[in-house]
């Protein structure tokens, strides 16, 4: 993964410069801290596909107010157990965090629910909304779709979005479960990391233009990525577009917009927060105690051939997360390069002026 | 497909037979007649391996009283929005049914519902459910565990069950979505059914008991299932798991009783439904609208490479149904012999003394 330009860089400092730079282009500090915490931790757990990375169109969509930087979020329906808000084309981190507040707040009230928002933008790694849930004893459950990208199963066209699904489960003394995939085979995220690297894609991520398979990650951007487990994942991917798009009257499918390509309208990306309160279908503890159990078992499975070990959705995010808590982010020349340009642009501390460990 | 064998069955003959033979074990008339449809159902849609096939497992649980011929179904919990049931053991359809209606009914109350239910068993196809919800303009979701013949991603030994999925989605003029599917590769259901038939099964479903990759049905049976997609689908098998199994209290995992090999013990099956009002979201015929051409849109887009049809979920088991409702339903010969068998063992009418179109 490492090459001879790739740098290690502070957690805390990463993410106080982020910070700095989103309240150059107008974003309330509050804001601003929440998505340089969630590009950032996206980093820490070894999804850099969702991390600092995007930085620079972040701060490009905020600057030509496609993402509105003081959005004013309005709730349109609402019972007790769901609710729909429209996030008037704010961050999307700003936008999901206020809707997974509300669905947890009303899984308290009514065991169950979703919150539906329309007009929202890309919100980083769906994880982070998800995992809100584990410290409240509840199931949290995040959907969102995407720009199209990925050909439906049978096609060669982009259609529907990664369309990515995120679902945290708390547990006792075990690490939680925290599934967060998307129903592409791969992120987008990854063929647009390869391609500035790069590097090939393996067999069966993507296709080209023609429909021909394709392992060249610039050619795949101009292809499909195929989803997941065939029919299946193609599937569940439609299903996602339906809850997070259709259901919420955001755009869907091809229409919404181009995080990178479409720089003259905001993305109304849909995005759907599910919350279950454990405590109202049976005792907390026992439920922790099981799901405990469940995960030992699971471990201790012998392996199959070629696999050194039996890991659970979540568990190799949260080893990346201890290391790169003491090793430091890992990033590329073109990250370096984007984040020290726009730190000269806005004004704003660049690593070598920040003091270590800040 | 067909061989010399196969014969055609008329698809009312072969409900009236069921439910006739489920009586005879003690089934109210009601019951029995949903499970007849539920299965007549299946094999119309073309899903053998959840069809009539299962007559005589069923048929010899309800005899040894592993399956409760007269459930007292019983509601734990319960809030506006969500309840946990006891299904008593009984037939999986019977509790399922229930436990549905009470979904839609909450979510006619609150928008959303998750109903959970624990003591069930074996239900058949998990879409006979979530379709349910489609002529009351809800979106119908259904999840269950099932006994272990799964491996999990990176293991060698069957844990999860098969652990199916439906949603069901309803349409204006186009066909609704239905999407069901194991989160195995195959269905449990076609290993069984390839190993009756003498057939092989293609490369990449199962691997044998020595954890090598297999395509000899009876091999696989000693073996275990590959989970779709790789460690994705076996991550979305195991949130089934513990929405289904380990948040309702019902069995989960290996757990959960095998519905041919454990003839000691009641399955203790968990299954979650959920239902969606999609009227308070946004207007009902502005989502059917937008889902009609959503489906257009993909029907009509280019094909991959050796596809002739871009196929949405649920397009090909509609298909099949309206075949099948002129042509009769095929049936292989250890199904016709397992019917007449029984047919024999409780006096009720066989196939050749029924009238035809009965």
């Amino acid at each position: 993964m490492s090459d001879q330009s790739t740098k290690f860089f502070n957690p805390s400092g990463l993410k106080r410069l982020c910070s700095d730079l989103l309240q150059k282009v107008k974003l309330p500090p509050k804001d601003a801290e929440l998505i340089a915490e969630s590009l950032v931790q996206a980093n820490l757990r070894g999804v850099d596909s969702h991390g600092v990375a995007r930085m620079a169109i972040y701060i490009e969509r905020l600057n030509k107010r496609l993402t509105n930087p003081k959005p004013r979020i309005t709730i349109l329906r609402e019972t007790s157990a769901m609710a729909l808000a429209d996030g008037d084309n704010g961050s999307g981190q700003v936008v999901a965090k206020m809707a997974m507040e509300l669905a947890m707040a009303k899984a308290k009230e009514s065991g169950v629910s979703l919150v539906g928002i329309r007009n929202s933008t890309h919100f980083g790694a769906t994880a982070f909304f998800s995992m809100m849930a584990l410290d409240k004893d509840m199931i949290g459950i995040t959907l969102a779709n995407s720009y199209a990208t990925v050909a439906p199963w049978g096609s060669r066209i982009p259609y529907f979005g990664t369309n990515p699904l995120s679902v945290a489960v708390p547990t006792g003394r075990e690490l939680p479960i925290v599934l967060d995939m998307a129903t592409s085979v791969a992120a987008w995220g990854k063929i647009i990391l390869a391609a500035q690297k790069g590097e090939s894609i393996p067999l069966g991520w993507a296709i080209d233009s023609d429909g021909d398979v394709t392992t060249d990650a610039a050619r795949a951007l101009q292809g499909a990525l195929l989803p997941f487990g065939g029919p299946k994942g193609s599937g569940i991917s439609l299903i996602i577009d339906v809850l997070a798009g259709l259901l919420t009257g955001a755009n869907y499918g091809p229409y919404v917009g181009d995080l990178y390509k479409d720089l003259a309208n905001p993305q109304n990306v849909g995005q759907m927060m599910g919350a279950i309160d454990i405590g109202r279908f049976r005792g907390i503890n026992e439920f922790k105690n099981r799901m405990d159990a469940m995960i030992r078992e699971i471990k201790s499975l012998p392996t199959a051939k070629g696999m050194s070990e039996v890991f659970l959705p979540g568990e190799i995010e949260i080893r990346n997360q201890r290391r790169r808590e003491k090793e430091g982010i890992p990033l590329p020349p073109t990250t370096i390069n984007d984040l020290q340009n726009l730190s000269s642009e806005y004004g704003v501390l660049w690593w070598d002026d920040l003091p270590p460990n800040s």
